[in-house]
């Protein structure tokens, strides 16, 4: 039942590069808000942004036997997500395994454990997105799955579905619908950039998105402070 | 019952300012240990420091109607304070609201719930202290209330107050009493600097606090390792 | 039953010099994976890597007055470790006291509770790692003991122990066994360089390591996506 | 700044025993869905429901001298609301306690820390809502207050407030308010009493609450599973 | 993009019978140990035990419109399985929707949320496993839907799959699956039977599952007390 | 690394059975407050009440072989105390072991994990305080140490160290210390019995305990509500 899968199909390096420069928090509105991880998912230092086609490994707790079997399966542009069958802290992985995945021209971590070397993997520049940080070892022992479906810090991911990753946290795109959420989050970018710039000008949100009638009419009224 | 109150007293101006220097510990100290939010609430970026009025917005658990409504209530140097009635990690609060709020001289937000975009908001220098991050996204299909006495993170606060946050977490100091919580701080940290220095020349705080005596009397005993 | 114990034996300067150099992960490893303290105690700044010998206080809740009385037990190259007697999250520690630790040669504080003034002990470059941040200050009204064996975050800690501390955690080692943990890291760390070294130029671990005969032998089995 | 309220107003005997065969859920469906204390704290045995005044205790940390000081001020027909000025887990109260304030006829504890002698208070009957269970004691070595506003897992209690817990939790109504949101949960009642019926015999709550027009106009569609 | 599926196909009704008399651990270990819903998930009484096929139904935080629709979609033998798009302690749901299911035959409901009236739910015998117990009520604003396939408490939930829970827990048997598992899981209680038997009787694990060689292979040693 | 120590020297038999009288908060305030394991440390069915030696398993993660290898140390009037090396969640323990476990005698079991079958062990009677309940299962592939001295939920645990277990939590007391405790917490116990007594008769814990002039002296003052 331990299986590794291979020559899993990525999603287009075009495509990819078209999400690069989406922030999570968009790309999660553009695809109606799904696809998002725990927020305990947080990475290890700040300003990574990286988008890549998911390697997913399935793994016991305390065991990363699979992480190294999982390298393999890895091509330039890739991101490892790792989500252990229970609740682990450990610290599954470090600079050396990150090593190996950057020559690979892997672009991250995505862990629902622990991670270790953490100033190492900061000045490597190995974004790792994790639930903790942790310099307990795991053990060899037990098999588990490469490139299979999994639940990663409750979201599902599939071998080959894009995954984006910033500040604001990890979104999984499913490979399938990629094109259309990439065309939504780019007109949501553009939409906002427009807000953004009147709202800075001190226009009102309120006027702006013509809320004032809506919030009437559910009964919201306002006084002053002297009637309070 | 949704209501919003305008005209809020604030907190002078000119004490806000004689406010901003002094951190969360010593206003906390000063004014007798209360006010002070639970240890959750955390900076999204570190070494912001603010002072301001508090204007405050009591939402509805994964909506964020009611802070588009507030910001038209907000004026330079005023705080946000946002607390859900019930607990939620949404991303109640982006780049778009802190343009508004940033346009009309807002210092900042304090939220029990979650925040995005927060690579763009560190870039803006807009801090924010919250409970969570999380790019999840909230509706506008409820309302709540604006500038009514609320419980934030285990803080009450009444709007008008003043709100003073910084890498040590939010403090709350009332309204009323501003003028005697301010002359107690600037006294306490004046005695602390003083303090500073005898302990950075290597007197011991044992004998700087007069304490032998009393640690005595409680039975305190020394022994050396070999008597162990 | 509070006691103050003096004179209490310290790791060798030598060896302690010699551990400064060694990572958390590394140290934790060469000792089997023994003495870390749980993944909560994180560094209030990050990039500070410290080695010493334990100075222990155990605390009340909410109560730093042992604090005050283990200062002056401290030596040039000590930690101060200090866990309460049951789960607190106050600040038990500020500038003052990191201002008389360092005017002591103290190098750092392990504290299962809460810290403040985070923001001018990271301008004094004084390390701290914590359970919690909190302005919420202690009281001193209870005794406590000093230079006695005490848990501190599922670690046994005992007066005199080495700490290692960095941003993957912290790390305890018996003072009888500085020697051999030492000599243990040392061999460990020169053997990942080697590996990280033939890693980073696209070796397998998986070949390196000879996984994969093991690997088919627990009955790991591979597919191509098509008959998945 | 420790201070003792003496005399402090009830709500009226005849008001409580109209409230006490009201569930929380209803009481904080009457009220506005205000005054609930957060999910965390539980009854230390199940099928326990009272209501009372609050008298109101406000402790340090692992200190719990002042419930001592706060039983001289309990009558018949009291709960007392003890809340620690910085999170505590520590057992503050037991059988010993239990027993003094069932003599003077105190109908049960809400506290947002520990309680100890879980098995005695069960024997005694004498209900406890807490956010622990612990062993560990306290000291008696600060002060606090008696009948002042505070805040309580998240929800304000002004002394002399109604207090209703039930296994569903607890929730706070202002004493000024007890009248309107009795009549107001006695009409819920009463109406879920009459759905219950409809509901019961199958009768759908999409047509009872005529909800079938409101899905479809936001957007609401059918299909079946062969379409799928 | 709210949707309802209608007419999912279920287990069928002889296959749940027979799984309803295996425990959550047994049928968990029978399909190699997966499905399991995180340990948060709590029943609100102790001793129920149910299988059904999962209805599911995906709600935003703080609202539970969907759970009324999804009542319309219930068959006897159904169970059902809510999961919010966010993290929410809300109580979606109390005695009067229970009074709806439980006249259409519904077993139970696996909420990764809160729930209400769990006095009222004991005493009607109508079992829930939640992550939250809350009497905190929710809106109906937003659709969600019914029958989509999701994560709930970390495992993945299609409509139809066979759901299994007990005082151990929540477990999924993908509807394709039942046969398999139900299969394995016989034949393991059978086996387990006869091994408690001889358990019971005092023979030795390590005998029985003849232990003794792989501990002593991977290096296991034993000494007396005497040298330790 | 990896040992089994045999012979362990227990508690006399005498002296447990003296102390099964005796609850958890009773011993702990004996011995000073020491030896309290974490409040999160909750039995599986209430009312159970145990006191015996302690065999000690340290565990990997996810790994319960060596609780197998425990059994076979074990004697009559025994509990078994059970700590992963890290944190885990995972059922190490159910029926099975518990069988075999009740027909050696041993009284009960202590974990800093999960446990499952809880039904089963409840109507065994095989009382268990666990961290977690869970049906995961845990692997056989790694060793650990039966009778070493370990950290179990915060406490420090020698091999044949009293272990006392009730509803309000488990305590440890070191085997050297046993007869001072016991005549200790029997001083307590006919203590509080004539204070509850008194109590009970209402007569007030200030003047028992004779703590007004303490108060007073702290500077506690008393006021009518009127001039609040």
């Amino acid at each position: 039942m331990s299986v590794v899968v291979r020559n899993v199909e990525r999603v287009q390096r075009g495509v990819i590069e078209a999400f690069a420069s989406l922030g999570v928090a968009t790309i999660h509105e553009a695809q109606r808000r799904t696809g998002l991880m725990a927020p305990y998912m947080r990475p290890i230092y700040s300003g990574a942004h990286i988008a890549g086609s998911a390697v997913t490994v399935s793994v016991p707790p305390a065991d990363n036997w699979m992480i190294h079997v999982a390298v393999e399966q890895c091509q330039p542009g890739d991101i490892l997500v790792v989500a252990p069958t229970s609740a682990c802290d450990c610290g599954y992985f470090g600079d050396l395994l990150a090593s190996s995945l950057q020559s690979r021209g892997v672009l991250g971590l995505i862990i629902e454990a622990g991670v270790r070397d953490v100033r190492s993997l900061t000045d490597m520049r190995f974004p790792v997105w994790s639930r903790y940080i942790s310099a307990q070892g795991t053990v060899k022992a037990t098999l588990g799955s490469v490139n299979v479906p999994l639940v990663c810090a409750g979201a599902l991911v599939n071998p080959g579905d894009l995954v984006v990753a910033d500040d604001d946290g990890v979104c999984v795109v499913p490979r399938s619908q990629t094109a259309s959420v990439l065309a939504s989050a780019k007109a949501r970018e553009q939409k906002e950039a427009a807000v953004r710039a009147r709202l800075a000008q001190g226009e009102l949100g309120l006027d702006l998105y013509e809320m004032r009638e809506a919030l009437a009419a559910k009964g919201l009224t306002y006084r002053d402070r002297e009637d309070h």
